[in-house]
């Protein structure tokens, strides 16, 4: 049995860190991802408070140490902090929205994914309830949360994070990226977006090695090289964007000229071999508005100037 | 003046390496590929002979020490091994099938890009007139020609790379993938559709940055974490399609659903935004089809079973 912490050494002692009671926090929403959440409040030694709407789906919870709540309204009064990770704005406004009135004074996170827009006027609808708002997009998968890969992005008034950093923080690598509460879910769905182009363009990829009777072991190995390239062009692209420098030049190792020209030979097979040409297409679209454009001998940055819908 | 070499120590001599003779070589098409090609050649001691439809663009090799030959016939009589890098493969015919009587008992290396199809059918051709044939695919950028950057693909008979192999090897990186005369234009296009899945994904993400008004600085600081989750996950794909392992397992990061579920979201934002849905639209139309066919709950790889155009 340990020694009785010394009153003066309370906060000082790393023996008795343990002992120090940490911020109690409430989860609404207790699925796969909500569950990794609660779970790393826990392990941290935070008061937990959850709420599901099927319950069963938080008894595993309870059996770690958490409280289950019986409804909202309890479980946002249990705590300063409520941590929201349902299945979409809708739903998630639908619970706090008849919840209003034990909203004031809590810091909200909402960690349901959505858009910025929505981000955006559930920050205005929190504050008007006098509830500070942050809202997060989770970029990992839920074995990650509370580990250094468990990456989340929270954006909305600095001093709300900063006031609560050290419990946020139990969740894993959380970050505030910016004071305009879309700010998150913009650069989730921006990651997304890359995340889906390299996988459907592999996809593709995969389409026509079987088609011609290519043996995958070959376009992995041929991955392993040619990765570091498309990471290198990608991070170029970003950056020549910031930077407006659209025009080719000696560092511009092919044209929109020359790009577009390899794709028609990409294109042919697509239908030759009666694969689906919605990507194809789609790629083509904005090259032939840019080289309409004129745009033949700049840098594949200056694709970037018609990604708008054509009207 | 270096001593003469004995006759004796002629090919052993390090000292005399340098008079070997070396395999002469002739270059069909010297624009910035092509040139870039010949020069490698010439730095490596080869008996370089050159053509190119304008013969301007040919002088400055000739300046390096190429003879640059008055036609093509010519060019391929100067030499065993003739490489021929145009404009595509109409142009390459169109000049081998007129110079078709002076290629019985030469290697032609086809370096023009073109498809699977074109690759094979030119093989039989020039099988047909009495020559080798090897088909191949740069997947590197004219500055990288001759170093170990400069990875080209081979592909026909082996026998004709053995024979030639030390040869080649000047050009950079040169690995024979398959007797197919059409594998290396297959993996060719197979490295393009994924370097283009990335660029356009990015592009996406671009588009959705500025039009939410996030710095692109976020963005690029975000793919230098994200960029090797993204490189796991395809190669995840590829090792998953190519042993047939589709079905959701403990391994599984996120379900068809979860992955159909987000996209969602990016398809909001696009249509809000009014960006052009070309890609969002060619994703969802592959999830809905695998949707249908009953894969909720199986890996993002068996969206490979689903990527032939439906009738």
């Amino acid at each position: 049995m340990p020694p009785p912490c010394p009153r003066t050494s309370y906060r000082r002692s790393t023996k008795c860190r343990r002992r120090i009671v940490k911020t109690p926090v409430s989860v609404i929403g207790t699925g796969r991802m909500g569950s990794a959440l609660a779970r790393a409040f826990i392990k941290n030694g935070h008061p937990t408070t959850v709420w599901n709407r099927t319950p069963h789906k938080a008894e595993p919870l309870a059996a770690l140490g958490a409280t289950v709540a019986e409804s909202v309204d309890r479980a946002i009064s249990a705590s300063g902090i409520v941590v929201v990770n349902v299945s979409d704005y809708d739903a998630s406004a639908a619970l706090l929205h008849r919840a209003a009135g034990t909203l004031r004074g809590k810091l909200i996170v909402e960690l349901t994914s959505g858009t910025p827009q929505g981000a955006r006027g559930a920050a205005e609808w929190a504050k008007a309830q006098g509830a500070d708002y942050l809202d997060g997009a989770i970029l990992a998968t839920p074995n990650l949360i509370g580990s250094a890969q468990g990456v989340i992005l929270v954006s909305g008034p600095l001093a709300a994070f900063t006031a609560h950093k050290d419990t946020l923080l139990s969740l894993g690598n959380v970050r505030h990226v910016g004071e305009d509460p879309g700010t998150a879910s913009t650069l989730d769905s921006a990651a997304l977006s890359q995340m889906w182009g390299g996988l459907f363009g592999t996809l593709h990829a995969i389409a026509l090695c079987e088609a011609e009777k290519v043996d995958l072991a070959a376009l992995a190995q041929q991955w392993t090289e040619t990765a570091p390239v498309i990471e290198g062009l990608i991070s170029d692209l970003i950056a020549r964007t910031k930077a407006k420098r659209f025009a080719g030049d000696e560092q511009t190792l092919s044209s929109i000229s020359a790009h577009h020209g390899a794709l028609q030979h990409l294109i042919e097979i697509t239908q030759m071999r009666n694969l689906d040409r919605g990507l194809v297409d789609a790629y083509d679209t904005v090259f032939r508005r840019a080289v309409a454009a004129g745009h033949l001998e700049d840098d594949f940055a200056a694709m970037t100037r018609f990604m708008e819908k054509s009207a």
